[in-house]
């Protein structure tokens, strides 16, 4: 029989486990620093709910069944149209805006290539109920400080930030006003990072647009930056309020001392349709690694699906990639499987009954002890305390028992004192206290 | 379209999901106590997997379906046949005992009946490769801690132990050898709880138990504990030394001042067949509820799905009975969603850009800060603070930032006063600290 998980599944040892828990620890630190709620939702749900966001496009990944019941089921492979669920239908008197966060683990169906999992968990923070672009400034903050509470800096990752409507306005400046001529062109540069810019090209002329205006709009890329942008479409009354938008934008972004963060890129589209105005992704500066994060404002999905006017954004940020570049960067703490404090050696098997009262004596006082099932040679028990990385030893022996006293080893610094046991718990308490 | 979850799922709401993750936080605390190290595996398995551990059986209710390459996959019904097949693939270079928990989301398809789920978290811990019986006392100990956690004592519940081994050598004293007789008998004890005894007999005898034999096994029920039962049956040597591990079993239990929790009661059987040992399950004292958890020894499991002999046992707690429970007796902490400390007011639109910067300074030194993302009344801002439970407002006014000062107001005592920015951090964190 097969003992691995199913391909492109991850098990997790206590210490991959350990990895994920500091994630997932950082993250709700961060998120809770910034006023964030929890919130889930089942890992089931209808597959019409992403049928009713994408349309069939999107359905050939979603890792997908029909159950006993003949429902169509997925296996969520994003947690926004849950949330756009949960808030049509329940959140509509919460106060707002809504700001919450989730850690859902999210699923895809591909073909298994080496390497690609069909799984990951996936930082989800969103803000909801809220028009004016300071929330579209709040929420880049905090994905930069989610990166920064793993000691990440500006040397080793960048937000480049972007607006469909500023590339909406630019590809109607150039001529084109056809929706679906906006949608080959928005296809087609969300390839510009990773394609040559004749493929692109090629793929603007494939999709019908005039070989002059594709040229025109692969010039849009070689702007400087807003300013030059402004000053070349002023002519352009939708173009000119953008622009505006973007520098309040970066100026609120530089007011919170985060500008080294951040930097305009009218190349990022973020491939899903639904984003409606600011966009951006979070990448390594190394170029190493697939996009850490991203996200956008989204102001028409939760009417979409939920028949709700609500203006939200949101971002995620995976824990795959993210551990990708934490490993890279050499920024695993060392520490991170939590070490037992007191490990209790019994020198005489007799002394069991006093072992047992004295573990759940410490437990209770909130210390972390463990100790042998069996009996056992005294140094093969020191040697399992050294193994476990176990702080401090206590050592039951028949003389000092007499006396009601232990031994107390500390495994750092071999140093070994007698303690009365009514002493014990408080001398631990004090010593751990300090260091 | 349905805006609710998938029948027998939850949506977790930040109240419901503060209060599932305190559930969590106490699990993991205890856990910790006792020396046990977190893992996890994925929520999909082959159904291969449950099939090698208990036949067809059980089949019938496990949420499975086919995925696209064709595989029959289960979402996971329980968590020990994941923990059988880590430990049998990779576990086996792990130092011994392996004491291990995790709290996975576990989901069945049952028949859809009122109130009943289809999904639940349970935490599971587990000591592998450990024979002795200090190991039982050890996780049941563990047990009684995570309920006690809790503010759950001796009055609210209590863990029934049993003995399958004890059990069989009884049913054998009665004459019964066959092990599928034994199997008839086990399942008919079972219900034994929740059906009159002559249900229980009826049970036995149609399957093809005698009567005066199904009479004298519904008599071992009445016994009043161990000493009766070996008094009886001291001609049993199976029985004799089954009495004597219970009762260092209980010896144990007692030593670490747990005897008020755990008592011996030979009708709890544990409906599922793996079990080789000691078993035992805990109940509300009231009987309000079903089970709040059980657990118990199962030496063959990993061998039977991985060909790895390694003796183990463990328990499941689910997040809904406890949940139950401690709505029943009130145990909920009234402050389960965490303030938020400081909300920035903005008395003038001007301030924006020195209340960005005090809010990512303040965040950065580990408070959490919120504040309006449009110009808004400052009363409204006020009432935005009160309402979501902050503790402290800190005013932004023209007047006094021209002294580089702000207003800090409490918002339970009221108290105001004027400080100076570059003091407030300082301040702010003094005063948390203290209260």
């Amino acid at each position: 029989m097969e003992l691995s998980a199913l391909p492109g599944f991850r098990d997790f040892y206590p210490e991959d486990a350990a990895r994920r828990d500091f994630i997932f620890m950082r993250w709700r630190e961060t998120a809770r620093r910034y006023g964030f709620a929890p919130y889930d939702s089942p890992p089931l749900e209808n597959i019409e709910l992403y049928r009713r966001k994408s349309g069939d496009e999107l359905i050939g990944q979603i890792y997908g069944f029909t159950d006993k019941g003949g429902r169509e089921i997925a296996l969520r492979p994003e947690m926004t149209p849950s949330l756009a669920r949960m808030i049509a239908s329940g959140g509509q008197s919460l106060p707002k805006p809504v700001k919450w966060f989730s850690i859902p683990q999210l699923f895809r169906y591909e073909r298994q290539q080496r390497g690609r999992l069909r799984e990951h968990f996936q930082l989800n923070c969103d803000i909801l109920g809220e028009t004016g672009v300071a929330a579209d400034v709040e929420l880049v903050a905090l994905l930069v400080d989610c990166l920064c509470a793993f000691g990440l800096t500006e040397s080793d990752f960048r937000v480049r930030v972007s607006d469909r409507p500023l590339l909406g306005a630019l590809i109607a400046a150039v001529g084109l006003s056809d929706p679906a001529q906006h949608a080959v062109v928005f296809a087609a540069i969300d390839k510009l990072t990773r394609e040559p810019a004749e493929n692109v090209k090629r793929r603007m002329v494939e999709g019908g647009i005039v070989s002059s205006q594709a040229d025109q709009i692969l010039g849009l890329f070689q702007k400087k930056g807003l300013p030059e942008i402004a000053s070349e479409y002023d002519a352009s009354p939708a173009v000119c309020e953008r622009v505006l938008l973007l520098q309040r934008f970066f100026g609120m972004i530089e007011a919170m001392g985060l500008q080294g963060y951040a930097e305009f890129d009218l190349t990022v589209v973020r491939g899903l349709a639904y984003y409606t105005g600011i966009v951006f992704e979070a990448f390594d500066r190394k170029g190493k690694f697939r996009a850490i994060s991203g996200g956008g404002r989204y102001d028409q999905l939760v009417r979409t699906i939920g028949g709700v006017d609500m203006p939200a954004l949101g971002f995620g940020m995976g824990d795959v990639v993210l551990g990708e570049l934490l490993t890279d960067r050499g920024l695993w703490p060392t520490d991170l499987q939590p070490r037992t404090d007191v490990y209790l050696i019994l020198v005489h098997e007799s002394l069991r009954t006093p072992l047992l009262s004295l573990a759940h004596q410490l437990r209770s006082a909130g210390l972390s002890v463990d100790y042998g099932f069996t009996e056992s040679a005294v140094g093969k028990q020191f040697k399992t305390a050294s193994q476990r990385g176990v702080r401090f030893a206590v050592i039951l022996g028949p003389e000092e028992w007499q006396r009601h006293a232990v031994k107390l080893k500390n495994l750092e610094s071999r140093e070994e004192t007698e303690v009365g046991v009514e002493k014990l718990q408080e001398r631990l308490l004090e010593t751990l206290k300090k260091g």
